[in-house]
């Protein structure tokens, strides 16, 4: 009998992993799911070594994070994962042949992230790249959209609060570590909340499920915050006025850069963070605080609606009651990101 | 006012062919699809440059194979398609930049393919790619199961026979003629029939979902029909007794590489046929021709399952009436494609 080849052992330990009745074990060309409960929420993104992770994140948090990245979507639609189907390119190093420990590894950290979220894996492919082209990851992740409706980026009216869970810029400072621009003195705890911020995305499943009923528009914050809120803002026909003074920070940011409008300005527009974004009547507040509170969330207001006039602009910011002067970049637009989604 | 950059291009042309609600204008991050009829089919498949496409295939090519690789798998398993998403890595030619020129020929080609088939395009991601990376493009598509369920693989009894639909082999011949290995001296309309057949495969959707509720088993060839009918006997556990002399060649096939064991053995193991492999009791084979040929397709019974025991092969070809020796490679291995998928 001879060794399996990498490619074999790679797809023996996906068909591993895949031990949903659906999957068939990925032993056909299409994965067969139940009539779903209601609507079917559907969303496909990609990540390219060099443009979305660095060429040394490791295997195992690249397949966690290009999970994370798709259930954060889900999320933001109050939806339950039903399943994933993931693209794979089997990695191929010029005169190595291909990279069978990265493979295991990506292997491995999927069946452990999806382990994590309890969602099965349904199919997908699995393609050799020629040599030396970069690592390109895509999945595709289903859910069943809430029976109250998947809340949408339209729905804010004027006099909503704008909401935002958990800590805004850990991630985005996260690769700045990484990448040696900043930090050689943080204290090594706080270079690991961070890093792990960057990494491994913890996508708020639980929270959007919760809160979908209650929200009037949700989002999650991909592509950074004062974008992903200008968004809410144009799709919904209203002026989203954010007050940058309440943004959450975390320590480890604030230790790395201060707490300043200007790192206040860095973690609004670094983008990475996949928490949820939402605004709802004021007089949900405390419902939403409550739903949060008993998942083991955090949430603040940080902003709200006002009637959009032809003369207001779509995002008012303001530090300490004074406006902010915008940067010109607010966030990623899709596809142009240096590295988040 | 500036000019809009090629990603923006890229992204208008994607956003005019997404017209269906549910895509939402490819503005929101995730497609929402009304609850389906019955169980969801789902398939993703990805075309790499260099491995399953050749670097000067035409892109408006390349997006309809992309689709109809795709479809094919939905065709096999008796499903209505209900829509795709496409994960879109922006090509980046080092020095040049981005290849507007291909990118825009690729949207153009996707929106005609989705046009042609009545499919609607949901959702999807677009990517920059480093530069000189592979053009790397992946597609799912999501289909309604039949109302009578989805034929599987496994389904084939002993005593059914084995049907295929159109003709086997072209779509090899076409990357063969391409890559200059053979058929300097073909008559053009030959060359033109086998060129189109590689590059624009027609998966058998109409065939599909008409005999998904009359046949035991079904796959689509994609690998390869020696293979594919190899996989159909493996997973239900019979015998496959192939008669290769009577499966179906084109006259373009035959006009390249004439009508011996040996052509007859190369088109049965190109792969990339995207035609209908299938096995339905004797008694359906009226049925069967009637229903395909109300559709405006072919079919021919080319085998029949036989019961297995301990000591007989999986797949037993014939060739007038006397066994062949079965070449080492049956077909593609996943994966392991020098261009088919």
């Amino acid at each position: 009998m001879t060794a399996m080849s990498d490619e074999a052992s790679f797809i023996a330990r996906m068909r591993a992993i895949a031990t949903h009745s659906a999957a068939r074990g990925l032993m056909d060309d299409a994965a067969i799911l139940p009539r779903p409960e209601g609507a079917v929420v559907l969303t496909h993104d990609m990540l390219v070594e060099g443009v979305h992770f660095l060429p040394d994140d490791p295997a195992e948090s690249v397949a966690w994070k290009l999970l994370a990245v798709n259930l954060s979507d889900l999320a933001a639609k109050g939806a339950k994962p039903l399943g994933v189907l993931v693209g794979y390119g089997l990695g191929n190093m010029e005169g190595l042949g291909s990279d069978s420990a990265w493979d295991m590894g990506f292997a491995a950290g999927l069946g452990n992230a999806l382990a994590h979220f309890d969602v099965p894996l349904l199919g997908g492919d699995t393609v050799q790249m020629p040599a030396n082209a970069p690592r390109t990851l895509g999945l595709t992740a289903i859910g069943a959209a809430p029976a109250t409706g998947s809340p949408e980026r339209n729905g804010a009216q004027a006099g909503d609060m704008l909401f935002v869970t958990g800590t805004i810029g850990d991630a985005g400072a996260g690769l700045a570590l990484l990448t040696g621009q900043e930090g050689a003195d943080l204290p090594p705890a706080a270079k690991e909340a961070l890093i792990a911020a960057y990494r491994l995305p913890q996508p708020q499943m639980a929270l959007g499920q919760a809160i979908a009923p209650t929200v009037t528009a949700m989002a999650d914050i991909s592509d950074g915050l004062l974008i992903d809120a200008q968004r809410i803002a144009q799709a919904s026909g209203c002026t989203i006025r954010l007050n940058l003074d309440v943004m959450p920070l975390s320590s480890a940011y604030i230790a790395l850069r201060g707490n300043s409008s200007s790192s206040r300005i860095a973690a609004a527009t670094a983008g990475d963070d996949y928490q949820l974004l939402f605004t709802a009547p004021a007089e949900k507040a405390e419902t939403i605080a409550s739903l949060i509170n008993e998942q083991g969330g955090t949430v603040r207001a940080i902003g709200q609606c006002a009637t959009a006039t032809p003369q207001s602009p779509q995002l008012v910011v303001e530090y300490k009651g004074t406006p902010v002067t915008l940067p010109a970049r607010l966030g990623f637009e899709h596809g142009t990101a240096a590295t988040p989604k």
